[in-house]
């Protein structure tokens, strides 16, 4: 039976030795868990053993060492390669998955692993490698509630934050996917604004501290933003909607004349555009929210 | 002569009254600037003469009434619609344009002003009406660095941090353009991952709290991209280009699967793609500054 010894450390078992896995591994060694590792290319498992983990020759043998077995691959499609031939093995394991993945991948890995006699829970890691066991680190979960509440002595070790989405096995994807989506849209508007002032002249190292401080901005509006959200109702008290659009018009133009690339400007201002046409303008930013929320615009 | 004096605080004039040059007077009226204030509609005056503002009759008026002339309406052509009627009444004059505006207008705006012997500063707030006057606001400003030193002192009583960028006139545009694109695709973002999670049963409060620690990690990585950008290498060590792909291309079905708006994760994934086929993907993720570089990727 998996479980948590206050005075055993529960042995785990590490499979994808990618940036990742090895950081995972790394997390569960500091901690004091005997810790196997295996990877498909064995050579990855070096720099592991040599901090005292154990190399386990075939996955079979990595998921018979340990009643907690993690993965961390590229997809689930990639999991249940590797799972997979192994059939009943995984009978009484806890598996965790950790790599990238969607939420209907996740469901069907939870339907395998049930009919295999696994417990499931689906992970979905919002940290660099190098954060992995630091406090900045925030790891989410989804599936059975007491089998989170088992294990999460040992699963948090790996981060500050570990919370328990629900039941759902699809959830902790979704998360992941809103906060890649999220971070992915900051990078590239921090590289939209590096090319139109490197294109002016201004040095990239500059604009950081600048990007920085407005992100500091940002953050501090989405609480109020949720709110509104969630509400449905979107009172444009600090800034309307037909207030940014004259400021887009200005973004887009920029870009234009400077020859850079204007997709994302022009994206941004079409549809604060069709909301403010669709009467809107007098809201807040947040409206646009009713944008995201269909694939119509994809289509016009 | 336009001149700051220890002992009387200089006249300042604010011209255009919506919900930023409210907040640039109530600053000066705060700081105990004498401050004259028109709008096209006057009604918009009312709420700041209760405070202590002199209402001025006409744009004329105004202008004349102070040796500091402060502007926030709509664009250059606004500016130049109020301004142009005037002609030599501006002579002597130092304008600070605080509305929203192109380089390229700012550029003919100082242009019109020289030759009607006005001085002249363009510049960009990077803060909401409400942060006016606080330590949180920045505004930057260009023009001549004398003009600049010498209204230094009245300037800043509107952010905390009040920055000369150069002479050329048009950097504060630009530099407005990338703080806004940076703040516009946070927010699409925030938007995008409310939207797939709100479609998945999650309230957007409970991703707020995530979202703002998301952009807490990325501001981290941002002095390290922009050196990579300055220095124009970009070594892949947390995570590689093409690790990022696998997930976008998660992002991309999750949002498909949920029927949520998939332009932007399509976006996010097309230019990685193109930049993993031209040989990338070992690099990091600021990379693609080449893909917003040029204007070429539109027209594919």
């Amino acid at each position: 039976m998996p479980h948590s010894d206050s005075t055993r450390p529960t042995p785990v078992s590490v499979l994808g030795l990618g940036l990742m896995g090895q950081a995972l591994a790394r997390a569960f060694l500091r901690a004091g868990h005997p810790t196997t590792v295996w990877n498909r290319t064995p050579a990855k498992a070096e720099p592991l053993t040599a901090v005292g983990a154990a190399r386990a020759e075939t996955a079979a043998a990595a998921v018979a060492a340990s009643p907690l077995v993690v993965v961390c691959v590229t997809d689930h499609d990639a999991l249940r390669e590797v799972l997979e031939p192994l059939g009943r093995a995984v009978d009484g394991r806890v598996l965790v998955y950790l790599g990238s993945g969607t939420a209907s991948g996740a469901r069907e890995t939870a339907a395998w692993a049930a009919a295999h006699g696994a417990a499931y829970l689906d992970g979905g890691i919002m940290a660099t490698p190098p954060a992995i066991g630091t406090e900045e680190a925030l790891v989410v979960y989804s599936g059975p509630r007491e089998v989170f509440d088992r294990q999460e002595p040992v699963l948090r070790v790996l981060a500050g934050t570990t919370t328990h989405l629900g039941a759902d096995h699809g959830l902790s994807s979704r998360y992941e996917a809103a906060v890649l989506s999220l971070m992915w849209n900051v990078l590239n508007g921090f590289l939209h604004g590096a090319a139109l002032l490197t294109a002016s002249g201004v040095d990239a190292r500059s604009f950081a501290p600048v990007a920085a401080r407005s992100l500091e901005m940002v953050t501090g509006w989405l609480g109020g933003f949720a709110e509104q959200i969630d509400d449905g109702a979107f009172p444009g008290e600090d800034a309307t909607l037909t207030t940014h659009l004259a400021a887009m018009e200005h973004l887009v133009r920029e870009s234009e004349d400077l020859g850079v690339d204007a997709r994302l400007p022009r994206f941004i201002r079409d549809i604060a555009r069709r909301s403010v046409a669709a009467g809107r303008g007098d809201e807040s930013y947040a409206v646009l929210i009713d944008q995201f929320r269909t694939s119509a615009g994809a289509d016009r």
